[in-house]
């Protein structure tokens, strides 16, 4: 498989959504999130995402240069509205404004509507982890997701992720769908031709099934049942009606109606150790209560036992270092991206 | 089955605890929340747990009469200690104490350390709800849970609830254990000598069993794999490790050790609707979202589409009437509990 230099990735991502109307300094934040992502491993929000980020651009969806415009004040809680600009980019200001508050009031709450669709909503819980806060990030999504007991989609993949900061140890960071799966491993399914598990999905007729096609037709099931299905709810809710924002089926899709914004909601929360056990107290504590979970003997079918975000945080550390092995429908998407914006595709490392 | 009167059980129970040294006003709180929860039908959770409470007084690990005191105070953000009183009557002044930093600054977020057992969670979210704020509750307990890929056990059953308050439909309140399912469960299948799925437990070899003995020398595992297992630690580190009280292994067991105050961490957050889009807006979007959902066509096997709380709510109402049917282990302990404090048993409606 052929690496890439993290940094020659940014740059051309960067230059390519800059070729659509990308003002150099959002461009740049885009590129870095969507290239964290391939550091991480996470591919299926990494440079693959870039074409889309800019079809979305070109056909005005997505507006370059929208300020986060704050709606509401409240102090410890703001409300935004992100004008339809790049959902990475009024994510990353609504974690840092959310940081920003914590560091005043011990807890920031910020809530975006009017946003777009925000890549791997890691990235901004490392960003609260570097400005030694602990962050909660919820997006909510187009409706792909069947909810508990229903046959039909109505709630997005709705991820949420929570970042920890750690001492010496990797920060803890959990990043999930509510999904059981990934729409993307469907799609992959089908077109591998590739059964996939009864679990992952319903047909039409609203029976689990293990034909990828059906279940494109179909939906996907939240993750553990009721408990998953509520989870997702809660985050729509959150991130969706209590911003003002849209919810369920009102969000557009991201590969359709490319010219409507997807006004996708957000809501960003910073908690400051300070206010409570303080920094060190809880780096120390943290490290503590890793390396013990990390020393637990393995269960049935596992070498060991692994913590949220390590895995990733150990490919990250490779990556950057060795380059970054992306998977062929990613490089295909790099030439694709070339071609667009007329610009040379990044090269492989020797 | 025998149905009681909630305000006999309330009385009832607040007596026993009085007679064992809680002040009045703490009985009536601990009392009120396990007849809620009996009237929701969570009988796990209902006045089964005053027996332990009982003890717990009487052993001194209870603390009639302790203070939330507050430890720090960020604005927003509040630190406290318990005092190791009830959990119940911490976790309930928490919660207003949230709520009452939310109306001011639109968040608040208040810690608490050295708590107890708190009961049902949904409970302390009815709370906000009925202060018109959203609320969210979280809370360790003791060890019982194998993170995802170990072996033994590591974490609690760390419970999650969110509340939202509706206009005219039930508010949504979801409350969730992170394991699959309680450790009760187990323990009843042992009593009645029936095997469980394997999809509960561990052995004490690291394997799923379908033998209630072999899971109560293992561990139970969380719900929904790797992420429930990821929510389940972060609920410890929100509640335990941030607050500066006890994880993990750390917490006293419930039933063991009863001279021992058990360290339970909460975290209560609040938001303030109107510091977002609006009380108002947010009860009525809530009901479209709740009707929408309710209304979706069933999967197969379930006759209809349910919200989180639904049931619990429908059966509240219709338990407040007619009385509430308490299984034969709760009838059992409220004979135990009238013969251990010299009074006499509430009644069944006759």
């Amino acid at each position: 498989m052929s690496r890439y230099r993290p940094e020659d990735l940014r740059r051309f991502v960067a230059r390519v959504l800059e070729s659509a109307g990308a003002l150099a300094e959002e461009a740049e934040v885009v590129a870095d999130a969507l290239v964290c992502a391939d550091l991480r491993g996470v591919h299926s929000h990494g440079v693959v995402r870039a074409g889309i980020y800019l079809d979305r651009l070109r056909a005005g969806s997505i507006r370059p240069g929208a300020q986060l415009a704050v709606v509401r004040d409240s102090g410890a809680a703001v409300l935004c509205d992100a004008g339809s600009g790049f959902g990475v980019v009024a994510a990353c200001r609504a974690m840092d404004l959310a940081v920003e508050r914590a560091r005043r009031y011990g807890v920031g709450a910020v809530g975006v509507r009017n946003s777009n669709h925000c890549g791997m909503l890691a990235y901004f819980v490392l960003r609260a982890i570097a400005q030694g806060a602990v962050g909660v990030a919820l997006s909510n999504a187009d409706a792909q997701v069947a909810p508990y007991g229903a046959r039909a989609r109505y709630l997005g993949t709705n991820p949420l992720s929570v970042g920890i900061p750690a001492g010496e140890e990797p920060a803890i960071v959990l990043d999930m769908a509510t999904s059981e799966v990934a729409h993307g491993r469907v799609q992959a399914a089908a077109v591998r031709g590739e059964r996939i598990p009864p679990t992952w999905a319903l047909g039409p007729d609203g029976r689990p099934t293990t034909d990828p096609q059906q279940a494109l037709r179909g939906a996907l099931v939240p993750f553990g049942g009721a408990k998953g299905s509520g989870l997702a709810l809660v985050v729509d809710v959150l991130a969706g009606l209590v911003t003002g924002g849209r919810s369920g089926p009102e969000v557009v899709p991201l590969y359709e109606e490319l010219h409507r914004p997807q006004g996708v909601g957000h809501l960003m929360l910073a908690l400051w150790p300070e206010a409570f056990c303080g920094l060190r107290t809880l780096r120390d504590r943290v490290d503590r209560l890793v390396r013990d979970i990390r020393a637990l003997p393995p269960a049935e079918g596992f070498d060991r036992v692994w913590l949220p975000g390590e895995p990733e945080y150990r490919r990250q550390l490779e990556y950057a270092q060795a380059g970054i092995p992306l998977p062929e429908e990613a490089v295909a998407v790099l030439q694709q991206l070339a071609e667009k914006a007329g610009l040379a595709a990044p090269e492989a490392v020797p």
